[in-house]
């Protein structure tokens, strides 16, 4: 399925109009007579796409757009409201009720088709962040846009058109302007979003001036919207399929310019939200919920990495198997609660003696695992000693508990030496010797750390 | 920053005219004068781009790169050769190399560096996959290419056209093809890439075509790849910049075509393959390891997005604690080992009796969070009677133990009322009162569901 895309007005005529030049795209079309209609069939099944007359019913699609833009899953499906004949009030008014674009009749069919690609491609590659996160929680909240001011980049043909583009986004705009010309090459670092003011004679400049911004990895998430002089008008169709996220046709209103930067910026936003939620999402999937230490999943493939990088002679690798000491005596004379409470503070204690290139992960209910890489036999010893003492030096407070609640750690430590062009030890193999080493230390007494008679550093 | 390019010629004054052609780009510029020093930068730093001459040291570039893709950070990044003089056999010779793209001398600029921003657009794009699932397991087998067969459409611009690139591509070849001219419109279903032959006469037919291709959901992420006519040439820029994944200039020898056709698939597979492991990884941070059960992060959202459609009038939902009796006399005689065993046959047999729509998650160690959407009071308790047989029918058989281990499971249950237009109940209210529940259960002897004697359905 390539997408559908829903025709709304009232008249049959300019419904079929409309189908007739859909017809050589891969789209499925569905039509609707009134607003209501529409809002029934969208919500039923939302489409990818959204194409209706700016007056509905005798009077505006403002109402329409704004009771669309209400609905959750159609608060951005990209819409294009036909008018039919220009008129820049109205259109102001359905861009700030959620519009995507505006287009005045006759409506060139090039560049119809052209926009609907563009929005489809935007919506697509939002759709997809999407589809990856959803389900997971906190969702919601990543989608809230941000209305904060950003910084943005005018690119003029000269010094003058660049500060008569600033002049024209006047002296109440929110944003951080900054002007160039387009042969000054490489914009400042950290921009949001860019608008380059085109006239033919500099065509090519403009079109390498865009494609140079969408290939750059520092600028290649920022919207770039072009404001085209009459004599530009025929480029619109090839910047938008390069990959323009706007294109304005000269003259434009001032209020019309701060609101479409001000909606390419706020789905900017967006977007930065929903991948940030995507890699805290993927982080949790290795982490353990309680403790925040790493989690099994994360901890041996860790740990494979490190044994092989043995066989390039680094320096020798210690592996630690931790246990606190009778802490099913703390679950069953405190609760639950307080056993968690223990685990999070011993946790805590381990993390602050340990490197940050270090692993701590929680491999069971009260069961560490420590791997210290570049680290000798002597080193080890001194860390699982402070490690040890950490945990036993202050009972741990925990809330609800009469007096704090003494604790203790037993540790088995391996360490593994390199063994340049030699086959590395297996990962089994050095856990067993750090558990067996565990084993010695809860024989000997707990509450301390013993080594694995095997080793060799 | 935007991103390194890589020089490597022999000769400085080559290196100079391709770093003043780069001038203008927004790319840092590193050079190295041999194979060797080149292989050495881009291991300490690995460079976006490489940009070399197909001759270093007076002999072929191909023992270079084979050796830049052996080394696993730098297996994919795009590499450009430049020949001295155009020769059809080097040029396939470097393409099975593991080059990119091979350009003859002179060098146009504009071609040149269209080039650059499509290959680091590609490279960026595969980046930010790569970025967001880099540290998570299983990561370098989702990297393995597949050289599987693919279905391939060919789009003449008339029949003859496209049965003439069928006949090139020649007998042998080992994908599936469909021939197509360019008024065809949409391809057949799920294609895996795309050739496009085109002559100038054709030339807006092609570009929206591509538009069409780059645009439409099930296609965006087909690679297309175009083989421009002499005509036709001067559209290279265009196509490149418009998201082209190649761009070849006939006449193309049979092998050519065939190995950058493999090349752009293989690419195809490994974007699929990390995409698949992102939606996984994602998956996995909302499932107990042990049990494959939702986890507390997956279940109380989704509890709570339920209880919110409750003020929809929706029909009741009911809500289960389940704790397993007794369950630490297994882990004390039969070891943690039997207790993990029981408690993934009881997952298995909880999953067994609900509905896909059904919630089950393990929200502590013996303790399960079920609910049901849209159930009675008296299915509830049907469900529950049902979960609680499952559990107690048959003893869990586990590997090692003597005999099969009797379990057994107390359930709370609660009905939460549909309540139209009224605020809906807590989630903690709830989860009180399915707990106070399984508190009652447990009281009157365990092994029983009871029903929290505040609900009512």
């Amino acid at each position: 399925m390539s997408g559908t895309i829903l025709i709304v007005d009232d008249l049959a005529t300019n419904r079929i109009v409309l189908k007739v030049k859909l017809a050589t795209t891969p789209y499925r079309v569905v039509q609707a007579g009134t607003a209501r209609e529409a809002l029934r069939l969208a919500m039923d099944d939302a489409p990818d796409l959204i194409l209706a007359n700016a007056r509905l019913g005798g009077q505006s699609a403002e109402p329409f757009l704004r009771a669309l833009r209400r609905i959750e899953p159609l608060a951005h499906v990209p819409i294009i409201l036909i008018q039919s004949e220009d008129d820049a009030t109205e259109r102001l008014t359905l861009l700030l009720a959620g519009a995507d674009e505006v287009l005045g009749r006759p409506v060139s069919e090039r560049l119809l088709l052209a926009r609907l690609r563009n929005l489809l491609r935007q919506r697509n590659a939002e759709e997809e962040l999407i589809g990856q996160i959803s389900g997971t929680p906190g969702f919601a909240e990543a989608q809230a846009p941000l209305a904060l001011p950003g910084k943005v980049t005018l690119y003029g043909s000269d010094r003058a058109a660049a500060r008569a583009l600033r002049a024209q986004l006047g002296e109440g705009t929110p944003h951080r302007l900054s002007c160039l010309v387009l042969d000054d090459g490489p914009p400042p670092a950290s921009q949001d979003i860019f608008v380059i003011h085109l006239a033919l004679a500099q065509a090519e400049e403009g079109l390498r001036l865009l494609a140079d911004l969408k290939a750059a990895t520092d600028t290649r998430h920022s919207p770039v919207l072009v404001l085209l002089e009459a004599d530009a008008a025929p480029l619109a169709v090839t910047l938008l399929d390069m990959g323009a996220d706007d294109v304005l046709f000269a003259p434009v209103a001032r209020e019309e310019l701060g609101q479409r930067l001000a909606r390419h910026l706020a789905r900017k936003r967006r977007n930065e939200a929903l991948r940030a939620h995507l890699r805290s999402g993927l982080e949790a999937a290795l982490r353990d919920p309680l403790t925040g230490a790493y989690n099994r999943r994360y901890a041996l493939p860790w740990l494979e990495r490190q044994i092989a990088r043995l066989a390039l002679g680094r320096k020798s690798l210690a592996v630690m198997v931790a246990d606190l000491d009778f802490f099913k005596q703390v679950n069953d004379r405190h609760g639950h609660a307080a056993g968690d409470a223990v685990l999070v503070a011993v946790t805590e204690r381990l993390r602050a003696h340990l490197r940050a290139g270090d692993l701590l992960a929680r491999i069971g209910g009260e069961e560490f695992l420590i791997a210290l890489p570049d680290t000798t036999r002597l080193e080890a010893q001194e860390v699982a000693e402070r490690l040890c003492h950490a945990v036993r030096a202050t009972p741990v407070t925990v809330p609800g508990a009469r007096a704090p609640i003494p604790v203790t750690l037993s540790l088995g430590v391996t360490v593994a030496a390199p063994r340049p062009g030699l086959a590395p030890p297996t990962t089994q193999g050095l856990l067993e010797e750090a558990d067996h080493a565990l084993f010695a230390a809860k024989a000997r007494g707990r509450n301390q750390a013993r080594f694995c008679t095997r080793s060799a550093a």
